[in-house]
């Protein structure tokens, strides 16, 4: 594996398959194996889910949280090891649930994913193919995750759009 | 027609056109064409929609209403005849109100399409691509369609993902 | 240019760059070109979307607003001048909250999309791939749009479904 990398950016929505989908993809490659999840246990569900999707992977893995500082947590990544982001989404909850300035994030998760320094595969939700939500947070919410996902899909090598667990390539 | 047969998976969102898809690709064999519906009615807006849907289809079908029993419905089906099933996607509401187990009925249904005896299509709603439900029910829901879909996709010979009337094709 | 034309359909979600795409598909062909837009400024969010829209339009463009009159605006458009029709969702909005027969706006306006007579784009959104929208006024807005999107794409000579800024070509 060279130091220069591949960007593929998996897009899906709820249960679409898309995080067993990058798994896959990811485990092609020679362990060791990292994964950054964004997960932030608020509760109960959440916490449930979480250890849910840790069990669930095999060995291999090293296990990365960074609910907030994605940016950093890539910068960490060794040169040439394949990594997992997932998800996009839940780290622009994060932020906004914070009171984060997203413009600000979103451009500096951009270019932390910029030059992809191995395999690196992107998992975010599409949320946006629904009835207008009511509440006026959802829809500031539905618009900063469109707005994020278009961005990294423009710098991505590949995209992905998930429907019932099958790969739709959209680039 | 041999007894073997093929499942086609047809997927999308409300009014995407997948039922009108579904009736067009069964009407392409031969008829007499069996038509296996899991609506059920619980007010007056179900109830026209069923009758709409019941009177635009044309002679040669004969109809099963299944909005529980589906797994024996499909069990009767004769051989080489071509069937459609519309939808799961209701057939699990049925189930989730009658509070059954879905894990255990879904792979009772997983196992019924696993050998199609004449071209099958069966028919599913996408779900998942709009913001995150409020309510922990309707979340439940969304995992639980997002699951059977991609088993069903997942064992089926064909998968269309349906917009705006016209397929696009997945596998 | 000749007289006769192509009509090209953009459906996609909520901030899936389905605007900005159609943009840069018009201004591949020469200026002038012609904008109309069917957004209606109900409150602060809507009138910041409509400015926001409009500044980041360039030069070149010559902009009607027809919130109901679509079909007149249309008219309007004079042979050859490649049109952005942005975006039918919006135009379906406010004629389904001025009460009007639904059914009628839409056959004449396919009537008017019938014959393009220039390079025509005309954008809408999905918004069926989420959960069934509690209230029934929902419901209804929900299967009207889907209605018109499968009308609108039957007679489209190209289909796009766009996904985070991509085009999926479907037609």
């Amino acid at each position: 594996m060279p130091e220069a990398g591949e960007l593929t950016f998996l897009l899906g929505g709820a249960r679409s398959g898309k995080s067993a989908h990058a798994e896959r993809l990811v485990t092609a490659w020679p362990s060791p194996w990292t994964y950054i999840a964004t997960a932030q246990a608020f509760d109960e569900e959440m916490v449930e889910r979480i250890a849910l999707h840790r069990t669930q992977r095999a060995q291999g893995w090293q296990t990365i949280d960074a609910p907030l500082d994605l940016v950093e947590a890539i910068a960490d990544v060794p040169d040439g090891v394949p990594l997992l982001v997932d998800c996009l989404t839940l780290w622009l909850t994060n932020h906004m649930l914070a009171e984060h300035d997203l413009e600000q994030e979103s451009a500096r998760l951009e270019a932390a994913l910029a030059r992809p320094r191995g395999p690196w595969f992107v998992v975010a939700n599409e949320v946006g193919l629904g009835i207008v939500p009511e509440n006026a947070l959802a829809r500031r919410f539905r618009d900063e995750a469109g707005r994020l996902n278009q961005r990294i899909a423009a710098q991505a090598d590949a995209v992905l759009f998930m429907v019932a667990g099958l790969p739709l390539k959209v680039k």
